[in-house]
């Protein structure tokens, strides 16, 4: 037995896995794998249908959004976005709240003017700045709805001032219910809620793709307004990643949807940060209010326990708990594949281990 | 029974299909699946690794190369190369054998200036130029292997002038012994014969490396360097993508290589042309020594016959036969994995469509 703690690529529904397994052997009775079926076949093109249309009717997005299931994860939209929608002599704002924030802001400055939001790199990107206020003129602004890495989470968005409003939502997205139709572009590596690694998912609306910037020349494979004219196949998609999509979506839909999700993840979230708290061997680093439900962080102040507490969720199959290489320390990823009973195993585990440790 | 000759995404060999499905339930007896795997473990380092050395093996390369495995297909690969090799000043050479080298001419022209070495345009792409000469100054030259919608294949390659040599190999990669190390860069979108769709292969000298365009901003996922600074890992590789290329390989490796693969797919391409020069009521299009020992096209002279010899061949379970979209006719793909019983079962209902309808 494993309970799988991982960041992303993260666990999936059981139900997803045998799915797919099946559709590697022969998919849907038709006697071939899922992995040789072409892409431009009704098979393949009604799978991207559903998908696309199970991912629109879980945010609740209006017929204003693009779906687009494309290459090259969050970091090929880090330069993508700036690419199509911020011209040499415009300004586009950027909160930095972390790893991820910190290379979009690396990728946009090579194509126009960032003004920084906001910074929590005093503190390790342990809170989400606020206070902030979008100037006039800026073009469009970029959050992180949640970070992986340093396990904060944003809760309230910015007044946009006329600009347009783009969200990483990589590591959050379909595990709680908000206002999707607040953002102007969406977008997310799928290897947490959505489904396998080596598919990106972008909702993009009409409006910021008719304020693509005119005078740039956009490789063909960086223009959304090519991906959106041929649906997500200017060329071979990745259809097995997005077939587990789809899989995934449908999982989600039956269980209920965000509406029937969120309150799970909270109570999961709620669970494991209760015990953190109570537990003084195992230390939050994460301000009250900006904790994430997704990703949680903690540190041991005594760091020669360390070794000792993962070696201790090793045996008992806990997989994932090491913190990023970057900031060290503890994390378990809650995603919304992640049943209860794993975070209670992980809890029994850490009450036992602060008893023995204490 | 299937028979799968479709043009990619294609038939894989049943052995990867039954591990890949395994691996979907339980990769290795580790109590995961593949799919929730962090690649930044020993066991996807491990697959990544081996599917690099052995690509390295079977292909011969030298390690002067680089072994990557990225996102965005070969199509990406159209803009990267020049954005990363054509500086605005300086000069590529292209060769226009159809529709995806019609492509990358086009991207290229974006950075800087395109000499066309020749085109087969005049004639529907239906045989490969030759004869041309490649200037002083040049950059580099890039080809395409392998034609998959107008079933053309290069045999001989420029003497290179100074120049580095460039080649698109999505559909004949790993198919026939050649000098590889006479390349430097080499790319492929998978889902032919290196695996499913989702992963580009790139095998890239470090020469070339050595030649990127200095003056220029390159965004970090177009960067060659960035790729193998960070071991194809600059992001969430698409790890499933990845490990059925490790699959696939193992297969081949196992079968004898590409030399025990040649000579099959030479027999599987003679069996199906000579079936095809000697029954009148297929006309083959492609010059005879250009002829594709993956993709085989043709057309029927008589048209009235068309949907009665895909109707025959649906009924026999025989998938792909339809030309591609842009040119209309017939093909069928004979990737490594497809068994000469396939051919055999084509050319038999050919034979007997012909009688019947002759």
């Amino acid at each position: 037995m494993k309970y799988n703690f991982n960041s992303g690529p993260s666990i999936l529904p059981q139900t997803v896995y045998e799915q797919a397994s099946q559709a590697i052997l022969d998919y849907n009775n038709t006697g071939l794998s899922i992995l040789e079926i072409g892409h431009r076949t009704p098979i393949f093109e009604g799978i991207l249908d559903e998908a696309s249309q199970l991912a629109r009717e879980l945010m609740g997005l209006s017929n204003d959004y693009e779906i687009l299931f494309l290459h090259g994860g969050a970091t090929t939209q880090f330069l993508q976005i700036p690419y199509n929608f911020l011209g040499a002599s415009e300004t586009a704002a950027y909160l930095d709240c972390g790893t991820w924030g910190t290379k979009a802001i690396k990728e946009a400055k090579a194509f126009g003017t960032v003004h920084l939001l906001g910074t929590s790199k005093d503190k390790n990107y342990s809170y989400i700045p606020k206070g902030y206020t979008i100037p006039d003129g800026i073009k469009y602004i970029h959050i992180t709805s949640n970070n992986t890495i340093e396990g904060t989470q944003q809760n309230s968005w910015p007044e946009k001032n006329g600009a347009y409003l783009v969200a990483d939502m990589s590591s959050d997205i379909l595990s709680r219910q908000m206002d999707f139709n607040n953002f102007d572009l969406i977008y997310a590596g799928a290897q947490k809620n959505i489904g396998a690694a080596g598919v990106t998912f972008v909702a993009v609306k009409k409006d910021i793709i008719s304020a693509t910037v005119p005078d740039r020349h956009i490789p063909s494979m960086l223009d959304y307004r090519k991906h959106i004219d041929n649906g997500s196949m200017l060329n071979t998609p990745p259809v097995f990643a997005v077939y587990v999509c789809l899989l995934t979506l449908r999982w989600l839909k039956a269980l209920g949807g965000l509406q029937a999700i969120e309150p799970v993840n909270n109570q999961k979230a709620k669970l494991l940060y209760d015990t953190l708290d109570t537990l003084p061997v195992f230390t939050p680093t994460v301000a009250l209010e900006d904790r994430s439900v997704m990703n949680v962080v903690w540190i041991m102040e005594n760091k020669t326990l360390e070794d000792a507490f993962l070696a201790t969720c090793k045996e008992a199959g806990m997989v994932g708990i090491k913190g990023h290489r970057s900031v060290g320390g503890f994390r378990a990823s809650l995603y919304n594949a992640l049943p209860l009973s794993s975070v209670q195993a992980l809890t029994d585990l850490m009450t036992d281990f602060a008893k023995k440790n204490g």
